[in-house]
């Protein structure tokens, strides 16, 4: 269930959205893609991963323009929504987003981490409507995994519990 | 009520040191400054916002000296507490600091990032006693919001419940 | 006690593993190494502390290999697994791993954070079981404390309360 907070189911927001959750890709080490702790789901740092690949390698403000940046933050923002709905019996199982922190690799002296988080915090409403108010931090970094320009993680509430 | 870790009301101390909680800046996009979820209180990443203006831009190990860093780490955190207040009710509502995490912009190669995230801490431990007490990450950036220095964001425990 | 996740405590896996927990660094500032609230346990960013010394200064990717990076990120979140059972009656209160944040100090280029990170991952499937399944965010930032290789912070969950 969506829960008190909107009234329109998250998975039929996907679906108006024209989205499908990507399925959730195995993380490549000793970890798990999202887990439940105390009626909350905390998801692993997600990459713009497409189909098995990076949608795109370099650092904002160089390689990658805001716009691009946006997009990948889009993207990373939806594999976290699959990781999150992966560990609570999918999308609707997710009543809350908490929090997101955005990490974009970032040229120094370019502050428009804001802009590309966005694509992050512009998806959760979307889909989560009301239940998609959120806090955030962005942050500029050196570099990040595989030299992706983006990585987003996520802390959502759930009604739903695994044990 | 501040709970039954400090025996002196936040509001008197931030009185004492004569301080005023700032007006919360709206945030410029789809997200808010804080939320109450699970009896803690989440904070945006916030930055050293004065009045509506960044009292600085650039990198600490360059342009802004390790003690102006501690000053706009301080001011960073202010602006953490009012959001934080701002949903619990007032600053007694925040019954005791739980976690902060310190982005400083900085230089490669500047590793005094600790002694500019005193100035937050040092803060919390004034404002809230032994309600202050803290875990802290700091950590050095390449790039922050707007070209900011420094980013605070802020778990608390809170009383408040809002549902 | 280790929980319902795992059979054999971590205490004995510590033993097995021909490990000891290191002694807790003092914070060098108004801050705690770890503290509980609500049924979680926050540690502050570990570094790669030994007997009270930085065990390597510089940036992956740069002077440190990413092999060496992995054994640091091993020895911070060994202080990291320190300093929450240090508040938690000991390691086997520490009834299973939620999450695990890894900085790693990267030049701009590298992208081998998960390699660096797996060893504090690996470490907390060592020592945890079953019970040390946990979503990581590993990020490459511009520089950490004292030019520190690596910095890792851990959210466990406790059936301790201090309280």
């Amino acid at each position: 269930m969506s829960g008190d907070l909107t009234d329109i189911p998250a998975s039929a927001r996907l679906a108006e959205l024209g989205l499908e959750l990507p399925p959730v890709a195995a993380p490549v080490a000793a970890y798990v893609p999202a887990l439940v702790s105390a009626g909350q789901v905390f998801t692993s740092g997600q990459l713009p991963f497409v189909a098995g690949t990076l949608a795109a390698t370099g650092v904002v403000g160089d390689e990658i323009t805001p716009e691009q940046g946006y997009d990948l933050a889009r993207t990373a923002a939806l594999n976290a929504i699959a990781a999150a709905a992966s560990v609570v019996g999918g999308v609707d199982g997710i009543r809350r987003v908490v929090k997101v922190t955005v990490f974009v690799a970032s040229t120094p002296g370019f502050g428009g981490q804001p802009q590309v988080a966005n694509g992050a915090s512009d998806l959760l409403t979307a889909v989560f409507g009301a239940g998609g108010n959120h806090v955030r931090s962005a942050v500029g970094v050196a570099a990040l995994p595989l030299n992706s320009p983006v990585e987003v993680e996520l802390v959502a509430e759930t009604s739903f519990d695994p044990f």
